[in-house]
């Protein structure tokens, strides 16, 4: 591992080998500005660029730094994944101990003061103005195991589950960075499993789901599908997410057109995208896909999931924390590319600052699922917590914890820090 | 009718009565701006407002008038409805023949020169940036047919269909204006009823739904419900609505998620808003609920549909041009103030310029229905066109034209102009 001049904890998310994009804003300086995180400190890239941080890094024009003082990273990200490499490149640069710039900031102790700032000291923001959110279904662990629950082992995944990267479009405006609380959702929910009269109150049956979140840097023209091998020209960076899904509004709601009130009233996702330059060196295979596929999703790479390790905490109101899920982005089926392709094949086009999230990832076994109704047998079974506590579903006051990471810390982690949401009691109403 | 010095042809969907806001362009100066629409003109607002045409327009703060600068008319409907009220009221008054204020623009040759412009000299726009859009399935006669098709009559409506208005996301990226053509989708279909593998082609069934469209004005905050009886509030106005949908692609992908790429590729917008204000009355009462409703969507007031009369026409590639379609807006069983309170009864948050679709909008008799699906028995049997063509779904270089409008041409209508697409043949792939 590169040695920084910066002191970087070892086991850090935000190693020399990550530098993640986000939006930070500070008590003294509110308005929101893109920065990295580095260790235990970001560096404010607004700060950074007007005192001529990037006046060595020739791939990135002048007249484009102004993406620097934006409130979103979208014009960043809408310059394309040449620039994003040559600019995470140069700043590993700055901050290693043999920089070949030490003049920019390792000597520079008036902009050290000002554009370093503990990683304590900062707010973080929605890391891009989010067009269109999609999230597809495609950890196919998890669909097998929802799918066994409700039609039996035999009929779990649906004909088409293998034959196309299933997604739904899903809701941008609800889209919360990691440390928002969510109040419990109301909602029509089936008093018992044989109504057929709906009663209205907060869902009871409220519940996670592990995801990652990718974030698309390039648009195409609408009616002009994105090729699967060039795919990888669409992709920002990655998020952590918990798209929270109430299961007992989904269950009356969701047939025909699929979930609504279930999950539009909030998903999370962690501050810090992480690029996809920065994942590169951690691709791998993912689940094997028996079926032949249609050749828009054939991909010349076949290693092309990324491997990223993933944990879920339950904080409880009395504070008992106990990690309910380890498991790894292995579990999809389908890659990011594929998604894209797929997703455009119609005609759709991206724009630079849309989400798509992965689906729920989940092992088989105990211990690995991402979602509560899969641990608990779609509520037959109780999870146990430290401190005696045990849970079906969420209870008020529980957070919820994502954490992810790819590497070794011997060698820089390549994390995504923290997705975190509390959830607060429903609203009274009346 | 209140007469205009501006000539305003009898059974103009422009008249004094209705003042519709878009966002419109010219050859010779090319940038997106507001724009009324009147008879067979437009009003350039950014010009109107830079003269001081709206000096004597006292609820419009002079620090506002910079919304009529703006390419969209978010910032303008996010004034609130009072303002939208009052700036209609205003230019109907300039226009009048006994204008209280006739030497703004009646007797104002050089601004009249400059501001008024002729229709066809026009290139309309989208006429809101939209976030998120939201398309509903509030046609009950729609939702009993195609219901009927699929699982029988006696099955028709899901269990939840009269309990809460049924809704999915849909994708805001590739909403169109009226005159936009879109391309055939391609995507997986199932080769045959009996098929269990998909193949990959241009969609064979690809259909129209004949919707209105509602732009919110008024964002909520996350987490807290907008009460039915306040809803109008959020209401900024309506357009006509096209969500183009290819029936094959749809039937496979659908399940469990909801339609995707059946949908994803295209949906057109008329580009006139008709305000809400101009369509207040003409409330009426829709189909009638026989459930019980949960108080959330219990309406103080009972007659709450917009009445609107609607057409649509198939101009064929050969140029015969068919009626296929005259219904009315009251085959809605839904309100815009119940879709808007379900919607964010979890707590979901509408922002300025979400888009939300009525469902497609079908009578039970021939010659009513919305859609070719409904019209054809899934494709059992044909339309009949003039010229002694015939349909079944639409064929490559089809036109369809959806037109709309209240009240009667003596009075002056409040019409939407047209919400037109072509279907151009699907894009060689190779």
């Amino acid at each position: 591992m590169a040695a920084s001049w910066l002191p970087i904890p070892l086991g850090s998310h935000f190693s020399l080998a990550n530098i993640p994009f986000g939006i930070i804003s500070t008590v003294s300086k509110p308005i929101r500005r893109p920065a990295v995180a580095i260790g235990n400190h970001v560096l404010d890239l607004s700060v950074f660029a007007s005192q001529g941080g990037f006046a060595k890094l020739v791939d990135l024009p002048k007249d484009k730094l102004s993406v620097f003082s934006e409130s979103t990273l979208n014009d960043f990200a809408s310059l394309g994944r040449p620039v994003h490499k040559a600019t995470r490149s140069y700043l590993r640069d700055v901050f290693r101990q043999d920089t070949s710039f030490p003049e920019l900031l390792k000597n520079n102790e008036a902009l050290k003061k000002e554009a370093l700032i503990p990683l304590s000291e900062v707010e973080t923001h929605l890391p891009l103005r989010i067009g269109d959110y999609t999230d597809f279904f495609a950890g196919r662990n998890h669909a097998q195991t929802v799918g066994a629950l409700f039609r039996g082992p035999a009929n779990a995944l649906q004909p088409n589950y293998n034959h196309l990267p299933v997604a739904y479009h899903g809701r941008a405006s609800s889209v919360v960075v990691s440390g928002t609380p969510l109040h419990r959702p109301w909602g029509q929910v089936l008093p018992n499993p044989k109504a057929t009269e709906p009663v209205f109150q907060p869902a009871n049956r409220l519940d996670i789901e592990l995801e990652l979140g990718m974030f698309v840097c390039k648009g195409n023209d609408l009616g002009v599908p994105i090729p699967v091998d060039s795919a990888e020209e669409y992709i920002f960076g990655y998020v952590l997410m918990n798209d929270w899904s109430a299961r007992d509004i989904q269950q009356w709601e969701y047939v025909p057109l699929g979930p609504f009130n279930a999950k539009n009233f909030g998903t999370t996702i962690s501050p810090w995208v992480v690029l996809a330059d920065a994942l590169e060196p951690f691709k791998t295979a993912g689940l094997v896909n028996e079926v032949d596929l249609q050749q828009y999703l054939r991909e010349k790479r076949q290693d092309n999931i990324v491997d990223i390790s993933l944990e879920v905490s339950l904080t409880t109101a009395k504070g008992n924390t106990t990690t309910i899920t380890q498991t790894s982005s292995k579990n999809l089926l389908w890659s990011w590319p594929q998604m894209l392709a797929h997703h455009s094949i119609s005609g759709c086009n991206m724009r630079t600052g849309d989400l798509l999230g992965s689906g729920t990832v989940s092992g088989l076994e105990a211990g690995t699922q991402g979602s509560l109704l899969e641990q608990t047998q779609g509520g037959k079974v109780t999870v146990q917590l430290e401190g005696g506590e045990e849970r079906k579903f969420i209870q008020d006051g529980d957070t919820i914890t994502i954490k992810g990471w790819a590497g070794k810390a011997e060698d820089g982690l390549i994390g995504f820090g923290e997705c975190s949401g509390t959830i607060l009691s429903a609203v009274q109403r009346g």
